[in-house]
């Protein structure tokens, strides 16, 4: 279905400045995607950590008041589980720490392949609930205004928050808009029955599976109306979870969604579903088995391999570019007909 | 501060009809409370088990289509941890089942003691999102409506859903308002700055600990402007979680909030604070120690021990009656003086 493009991974840590020289880049993944003016744009997932930290400590970097700081914990303390290199555990008091922690930065082209990267972020974490790090852009445009939804992480939980933008200079904030634990939010690029219109996911922990919800809005910041979409299977490829990927699309056949399943491996692939345009609560069509599933080197070796995840897709013609974050490591991309994934999916 | 009824704990078990021949009453706890016309209502959750199942079995109950009905699971399924007594978890797919299912009921009185408890439910589990049971009932009066909001518990998670009565006979459902995982929602009984306005409290899984946020509303249905209240502490008797209990009580000092605190044990106190009318997140006043911590026989026994748990309380007077469950198993009644109660909350 999906042609991966020769020249993948697009985007790789190296060639991602540093948001602070005491800081590397570990990751530059997971983008938002955007057509603006005469340019395709990205807003990438930069994970950063960092470096020469002394051997026998762990320095977890988290934003206090605009300022970053760093939590650091002896390999040797007890009260700490080290043993996963992504986050620290307290296990007294169960706080997490993380080992890295991600900025949004805007990536601009021409030709949607060749991408010049900011040289600093483009949005920082800020607020409390951003100590963490802001993940996971996805990006949808509405009447001259970008949309951009992120994942917010701290010591509250992983929340959904957004801003808007006209020229992806000026932002404004929003605020959270999906509470703890709820991520991989996708806006639709316009009203259904004149409610604002969002697909989202919450963890609803030790009970449930992750599913995908829909939820109504009349101003983009208060959300109800929760009905669920997706259901997570009982095996196969999507029996760990399924999520909001890119932001819906419209077709002549109906809202078109991208999303992701992960297996009880975490081997994360992607999936598509269609639902009318009047009511995209329904799934009429979808995909029974992937679209697109880990295979490139890039894809299955990485920080966390066996990884294909998007936030966002460009359509042009009937050409669908879709960007996609490989091994929570790089940015790659894959093309395909529109006209041939719609008829590929089944009632 | 309280001084608790002499006839606790008020209601009990063996006082409840079962809904059903082939269940048997296990709780009547956590109740949502008014004043309606010249009576107290209390909305009891009542818990409810199936009687006479064979020894080698576990019958767990949920409502499908409006129709009961248990999945068996043997005691030697290795598929299954059958370890802790309130429910089953399959091992292979994560899916949990309660041991037992939640409805609600009504019961009134005309001296707020001596309760007539109605012979059959008043909220029966109806929706998919409510298949595991409905719980922990808060009732919060506005222009003649009585909104009720409860926990609906299912394979999909912990939701909370909204019903509306002016006469606490015909019911208009209003559907999940903060879906999963959040409970634990308290509704103002009138708008601040012309939006409707509720806590809540998400549960953010690995990362974050329970604490009580805010959120606002244009129509009770579509919640957002979410905003932190009051954070669990690292140590002490709020370390575990912090959650809302009755509905906020508007008082010549502001909005007077009771609410409930879980320390490491799960040992279950109420604790109070306090916010400018105008001003619903910013707490200005609150207790250091708790107002009412489980001590009496029927809160350190029973079928969760060292709980005390409110979901409502009615004020007349300068008198504020609270209900509380005990030990999640019955209802018991505690009564202070508003005033007394305001003066010893500290800045």
């Amino acid at each position: 279905m999906f042609t991966r493009h020769p020249g993948n991974p697009l985007l790789r840590p190296p060639a991602v400045r540093p948001s602070r020289t005491d800081l590397e880049v570990i990751g530059t993944f997971n983008a938002g995607a955007a057509l603006y003016q005469t340019e395709t744009l990205l807003l990438l997932r930069v994970a950063e950590r960092p470096t020469n930290t002394p051997p026998g400590e762990i320095w977890c970097p988290y934003y206090e008041a605009g300022s970053l700081q760093f939590h650091v914990v002896r390999r040797d303390d007890p009260t700490y589980d080290t043993r996963d290199s992504r986050f620290v555990q307290n296990v007294q008091t169960g706080d997490l720490w993380l080992t890295s922690i991600s900025h949004l930065r805007l990536a601009r082209s021409r030709d949607g392949v060749q991408f010049m990267i900011g040289d600093t972020p483009w949005l920082l974490p800020t607020t409390p609930e951003e100590a963490f790090g802001v993940e996971d852009a996805r990006i949808t445009a509405m009447d001259g205004v970008y949309y951009v939804n992120y994942t917010a992480v701290s010591q509250y939980g992983i929340a959904t928050a957004l801003v808007a933008t006209r020229d992806f200079v000026n932002i404004e904030r929003l605020g959270i808009i999906f509470p703890p634990a709820n991520r991989d939010v996708t806006l639709f690029p316009q009203k259904v029955r004149g409610q604002y219109v969002s697909y989202h996911r919450p963890m609803p922990g030790m009970f449930g599976r992750y599913n995908i919800w829909l939820a109504t809005s009349p101003d983009l910041v208060r959300w109800g109306d929760h009905r669920r979409v997706l259901e997570a299977s009982a095996t196969g490829w999507e029996s760990g979870r399924v999520g909001g990927g890119a932001p819906p699309i419209l077709t002549a056949q109906g809202w078109l969604s991208i999303y992701h399943a992960a297996d009880r491996s975490d081997r994360y692939a992607l999936g598509a579903f269609l639902t009318p345009v009047d009511e995209p609560a329904r799934v009429i069509a979808r995909s029974r088995t992937p679209i697109l599933a880990p295979e490139a080197p890039y894809e299955t070796r990485g920080f966390f391999p066996n990884v294909v995840f998007t936030c966002g897709a460009v359509v042009q013609g009937d050409t669908l570019r879709l960007y996609y974050g490989a091994a929570d490591e790089t940015i790659a991309l894959a093309e395909t007909s529109l006209s041939a994934l719609l008829s590929s999916l089944l009632p």
